[in-house]
């Protein structure tokens, strides 16, 4: 027996299966092969990369690429680059821009094998405050109007190199996707007055149903109209629309809880492949009171398929009480 | 250099890479491995399918599952099932129904190896009257608010048997990147009076960049804001909202584009694995003068990683000029 749930904020629908949801061994997940390449973003193959944007060292004081912890740059192969022209041009029915934007790199950590679960609990901070500054600083420049922060891991999640990072993209153009969120949390605003998220935390906090755990300020949970088996979502506990507005304070709470639940994601799951991306309000949003920034991390368990392609409809093996139930327990 | 590229339907941006855009040859396709396991869509074996809904056979008097050409079946592990309660069930701040709905399998063949671009003409046809004949049996139950048929080819691409064979899937929702489309094309129609989808063709004929081939009644092009590389759409010429309104001459036409045209793919490409999804107007749909039903054939190249799930962006790494060019010189 399935069962059809609808996305509160998206109106986005999802079928899944309820009666027999697949358990974390239905799911095979392919070994993460080791390279045995020169890494460009090991300690020593600085000069292999472009100049770097932001570094976090060990002593402020340090020259530049030596004692890093944290390094900034820009993607050697960029989707999209700072000097081309934001202006639409006209093409009889179709439109198109330069391809504007700017694409980072953030490496994680100089050592290349300590992803972000293995790392102490300070090292995943810098990476959190490497995110957050990177956006206020991009932020400063009026064309950008949305800024994702994401990281592959793992070849089947598109990821091709295996030294822990993420990617920063800024872009000129709210994407469908994000506008589609932030339009629909505000609908929800207007009927009820209420933050559509901050209601979903109420809910799971008296029914228990989709909770991994919350601890620190953030809650974890596995979202009720999960796309994908053991898609699982971090929220602060309190109402913030941006990513970037985030204090120091939070960001030690947040670096713990993520920390963690990567953890349980690659102990349930024997290191999935997966995706992990930050939603975060539009730069000139004016959705404060209605959206809610979260961190959503997918597991490259299923393939995406002409249904998926065809409606935007996701059909998913394993139900969100399951994964988080096995998230949970471990 | 990259160009940003918008969707003239939907408003779904897409990063393509027209400095150098990705050939053919870039990407690699793996292999299409032979299961050795008995095929339950083989003639001799139909005890092993659910009874069938529509048989197209050699001899219209000849007994169940004899002789047959093409045969519908409903899916033995269905999605969706038809004993299901599409009521909305309030649950707090989320929604769901019951998982009411049709899934189907239109078995194309009885010879286990010949897929479309391999099979006669005639028998493309009987394919695409099932596709027909099925929406038109299933739009008589008031429940159905969309019929979306489609085609998954190779493992990657989400199938999991071999034997040559589509898909239906029957919701009691329009899905919303369906309603997305026919409201952008509704808008587009509001505003100027034309159907967006004739425009493009229009430009076409007249620029000629996207176009792979025309005949028969049916426009082949790769769309300018192609999500994917190698992206393919079929278009019929005449303008027409619905699918199962196709008459049985325009079949014919169809059939023969349709075969030519994924012919051209797997040569290209080296027999990809893909997927075939039919567009069509939602059941109950207003948007007869705006909205134009057409067929996407999607290749799988390459993965859709943190950057796409989270904004709903798309990164080409080849232009749709490039995949037109070359698919027109096979």
């Amino acid at each position: 027996m399935s069962q059809l749930r609808e996305d509160p904020v998206t109106g986005r629908w999802i079928i899944v299966n309820v009666e027999d949801p697949k358990p974390p061994d239905f799911f095979k997940t392919e070994a993460h092969s080791k390279s045995s390449k020169t890494c460009p973003f090991c300690p020593g193959n600085e000069s292999m990369t472009p100049p770097e944007i932001l570094v976090l060292r060990k002593k402020p004081d340090a020259k530049a690429a030596l004692g890093w912890l944290v390094r900034v740059i820009p993607n050697k192969f960029p989707a999209l680059r700072i000097e081309e022209n934001p202006a639409r041009v006209d093409l009889g029915v179709y439109d198109k821009t330069g391809g504007f934007g700017a694409h980072e790199v953030i490496i994680e950590n100089p050592d290349h094998d300590q992803e972000l679960w293995d790392a102490p609990l300070e090292q995943v901070e810098l990476v959190l405050r490497a995110f957050r500054d990177r956006c206020l600083d991009l932020k400063r420049d009026p064309r950008f109007q949305y800024i994702l922060i994401f990281k592959n891991y793992g070849a089947q999640a598109g990821a091709s190199l295996e030294h822990p990072h993420s990617q920063l993209i800024g872009l000129p153009i709210v994407p469908s996707r994000v506008a589609g969120e932030a339009k629909g949390a505000a609908r929800h605003f207007e009927k009820t007055n209420r933050c559509i998220y901050c209601e979903m935390l109420t809910q799971e906090r008296r029914e228990k149903r989709f909770t991994v755990h919350e601890e620190k300020g953030f809650f974890v949970l596995c979202p009720f109209a999960s796309r994908f088996p053991f898609e699982t979502w971090i929220l602060p506990v309190d109402h913030e629309a941006s990513f970037d507005a985030i204090t120091d304070d939070k960001i030690t709470g947040l670096a713990a809880v993520l920390k963690k639940t990567l953890a349980k994601i690659k102990d349930a799951l024997n290191g999935p492949s997966f995706n992990l991306m930050i939603h975060t309000m539009p730069i000139y949003g004016k959705e404060l009171k209605s959206y809610h920034w979260h961190i959503e991390l997918i597991p490259h368990l299923t393939r995406v398929a002409g249904f998926e392609l065809g409606t935007g409809f996701y059909v998913n093996p394993t139900s969100p009480e399951l994964a988080a139930e096995t998230l949970k327990a471990r």
